[in-house]
């Protein structure tokens, strides 16, 4: 009998080309897909609740996958994937769902962090993990400008085109949580989808803020005009981590 | 005029041979040397405070080095260095120190901190960074035995053959910490000196405690001893971190 499994996985992101398929075959979704051949012999295809690029990290990542018959009884799937899956991917849970169940068209939100260490010396266990900003960064006008993007926007100018076209550039941030702990400056942000590089769009764009190479003036109209811009700042994928899927 | 350096050095010790220099000239000490012959033209004898073996890592190693002469302003000589140095070494402080300093005799304690992850998954942001346990450990167990280690003893029992034979076993621990957090069970010894492996002697054998195959009064038995033995069960390096050296 077919079974639909819902998937928890977390990803050091640091040596794969992110999670969409590619020819390379070296790609979240590669590695799972070949651990379900391995195990199964037929060609399964994994969905995700969403597509992470080259570099970026996930503690929790959701996907779903249909087996044509049951290789495995389902509590044996985990030890199974994790034993043949690459140490920098794990597979935290690993439960039957119903059909109507699906990873990305189920998801009601997600939670990103983006981690920035601001300091002269980027600490050798940082490396891979921030985004290294020597420049000192003003928290207080970061915070104030951050406040802005909270809400439901036109996010056309805080987007990159990714080649497929959107529907709508229209989306809701719930919470962006700037916080400071010594030399590390973290982003939470907490919505209902965000949109192609729109969370590292929005850190480059803050960090400039903080360094005072934009004004919370310019990066406001940017996000008012609803249209995409030329000059754009994208914070580097390390320091970007899906921490949650919604449903 | 000649000058004699402090350096506080952190490093992720995964990708090196250890501290000590080799013919390999992937160590620690080799790539701090091989830094101050490019910018000095001189070979230079960098002096840690002690050495870790190959995949320990440091929060705050200290070495000292003596420069024939001054081939930088010492301000210049933390980014000289780190420009020069892989990223997972760096140069924390450089300081310019009397002629008194030695970093490896003129400290007077240690700190080190030990890893375990305690659960059946290592997450990725784990690997290389705790000894991963999937079995059950009984943490009241583990530090009941532990708090037996505290004070002055003869840690022969607890120590490994280096090749140079060592005046004296005797050390003294003046704490030793045992927490709990989540999945994450860590040892934290703060003593006079530690000989060789005895960190990771130490905590091979509070593991085992931990699961039940060894009794407290077997390991106390053991070190009361001050013999060395031929069981030994020494925990893996990627877990050990060194802290702190206190002068």
């Amino acid at each position: 009998m077919p079974q639909r499994l819902k998937l928890i996985v977390a990803y050091d992101g640091t040596s794969f080309s992110g999670w969409q398929s590619q020819a390379s075959g070296n790609t979240i979704q590669d590695h799972l897909e070949r651990a379900f051949k391995d195990v199964t012999g037929q060609q399964v295809r994994v969905h995700g609740a969403g597509r992470t690029d080259a570099g970026v990290h996930a503690l929790a990542q959701c996907a779903h996958v249909d087996l044509p018959d049951r290789g495995l009884p389902t509590a044996r799937w985990l030890s199974a994937l994790n034993a043949l899956l690459p140490p920098e991917i794990r597979v935290l849970q690993c439960r039957t769902t119903g059909p109507k169940f699906h990873a990305r068209f189920s998801a009601t939100g997600k939670v990103y962090k983006y981690r920035v260490w601001n300091a002269p010396i980027l600490p050798p266990f940082e490396r891979n993990r921030a985004w290294h900003v020597t420049a000192p960064l003003d928290k207080a006008r970061i915070d104030a400008t951050a406040q802005r993007f909270v809400g439901t926007h036109n996010f056309a100018g805080f987007a990159a085109n990714r080649g497929t076209p959107v529907e709508s550039s229209i989306r809701t941030i719930r919470t962006l949580g700037v916080r400071r702990a010594g030399a590390l400056l973290t982003f939470e942000f907490d919505g209902d989808g965000f949109l192609y590089k729109m969370v590292r769009l929005i850190v480059g764009s803050l960090v400039r803020c903080g360094t005072g190479k934009e004004s919370l003036v310019e990066i406001v109209t940017r996000l008012r005009s609803g249209e995409a811009h030329r000059a754009r700042f994208v914070a580097p994928a390390e320091g970007l981590f899906l921490l949650r899927v919604r449903y």
